[in-house]
């Protein structure tokens, strides 16, 4: 029995959020769709965030509500605050994902306000979420754990005070998400480590390929006892401050490194590769990325799987 | 006192031996040059193969005699046999690359010979260093260590059984490649931890990108003690078998990658940036990738270094 691995597919929210031609619904729940015949089971399907920020998601109650229906999906929605997060209980997912940050810049330029309001407001939707007598999980997912773009340096014991907050909060899980590519292994290691030993469930791993360390931070997690990774299909979703840089590590790419290290990620590289195709189509304007899709799988990956 | 990690420039070999337009011999010495003053120590700086089989290299002699006249540079050469190592003690380089295969299949489309001869060849090249009273040093590099696009598996006791003869054999060092980007970090630890076990000597790490696990693959082989690796100026060097994928891992990227882990590289990673530029502009028919010249160093890492 190998051990098994999860990658849960965000190219529907962190792949999306920047593109600017609208997706149709029916391709997005399409995606849903063929991400479950390729054997995952987790999708972050998008983003309840105010229409007018991100039109992408103006029809996230629609895409929610749809992916539900899928078979054998659990549907995470990411949400920036409390009324994020009553939309996402309305629509009926599986998961909340609520997004603050560990530096306080980036916090103040993303859901615009202080990190402590984001921790109260967290406090807040899990009441709501009690009260509402839901089963929703409630997701606290730290952004910039590992450096930010605007602040630079972001203190490992302020990432690990949040853990400690979102912990005593009543968090169901925690993210720690490396959103501008400045993780490195040694860190994530740390960090990682230092986090499993404060929350004792699930612990999902959010990495950016932006300057190319993404695969080997995966690594790196795994080797601490990470196996809950965010993946994009093609790597899609670039950062608008790195033109031509990649965004999110690539689910495809992703599930072969585990694969080949030994995990059972449960995912069919070839239908993933397929998907990509069909993503690439729907998106001409945007990068879309991948090495496996280019190269192949090597003739020794069934021997290895 | 961060401990050392050596980058060894190999774009200047394995990137231009597939690039069809000649670059003159007086940019590849400017491209050594440019290296120094970046901080790298060591390149292997062209190939002693037929010019009629790889006519890049028909200023061999000439690039190496120019190569050693740089100060602070250690120059290597690759040789597939003995013909090529007698040129290579005449044109005065420090150190002979000397190829052969872990997977036969490999060896005979590669250098046309059985695993066998090579190692034979192999014993007849440290006689005549000797014979010659040269300190030219001798390296066994074992390619297709990982798998093979012919062969597919590779056993790890024949890539051991390698390592073996060739330190009875005498090899001042030892490098193992993944000449076709098959590894992962898992086979990587198990097989340069078995190695390091046996041959006491300096041990170079060889990787390709072709499947995005190149760097993932630098990480592991840190993680057990290798901190000698090969890599090429923009990733220069892709493979006529996957058209659009990367080949050597990037210089650049994986001085990011080191420095980033804790690692003293020695390198100026801008001034290896600049080389890509000026690599790039030499080479306008070729696929220059990089992941930091695109995105740019994170403002931690000086903080990190």
């Amino acid at each position: 029995m190998r051990p098994k691995a999860t990658i849960r597919e965000v190219g529907l929210r962190d792949g999306l959020q920047l593109v600017k031609s609208f997706l149709p619904t029916d391709k997005k729940v399409a995606w849903c769709k063929e991400e479950v015949a390729a054997g995952l089971r987790e999708i972050e399907a998008t983003s309840f965030v105010p229409a007018k920020v991100v039109p992408q998601f103006a029809d996230a109650a629609e895409v929610a509500r749809e992916a539900v229906a899928v078979d054998k999906l659990t549907v995470a929605a990411l949400v920036p605050n409390f009324k994020g997060a009553v939309r996402g209980f309305e629509a009926g997912v599986h998961k909340i994902n609520y997004v603050l940050s560990a530096s306080e810049t980036h916090n103040l330029a993303n859901v615009r306000r202080p990190v402590e309001e984001s921790l109260a407001d967290f406090k807040r939707i899990i009441a709501e979420r009690n009260a509402r007598g839901l089963t929703t999980k409630i997701v606290g997912a730290i952004a910039t754990a590992f450096g930010c773009t605007i602040q630079g340096q972001v203190p490992e014991r302020e990432v690990l005070r949040l853990v400690e907050c979102l912990t005593e909060a009543g968090s169901d899980e925690i993210a720690l998400a490396d959103t501008v590519g400045y993780a490195n292994p040694a860190q994530i290691k740390r960090i990682f480590s230092a986090a499993a030993s404060m929350f004792s469930g699930p612990i999902y791993a959010h990495f950016h390929d932006t300057r190319g360390l993404g695969l080997a931070n995966v690594a790196a997690a795994a080797d601490v006892g990470i196996t809950r990774f965010d993946a994009s299909i093609g790597g899609l979703g670039g950062c608008p401050f790195a033109p031509g840089a990649s965004g999110n590590i690539d689910t495809e790419d992703t599930a072969f490194l585990l694969e080949s290290m030994g995990f059972d990620t449960g995912l069919d590289i070839q239908k993933l590769v397929a998907l990509r195709g069909k993503v690439a189509q729907w998106l001409p304007d945007e990068r879309v990325g991948g090495m496996i899709a280019k190269a192949g799988l090597p003739k020794t990956f069934a021997l290895a799987s």
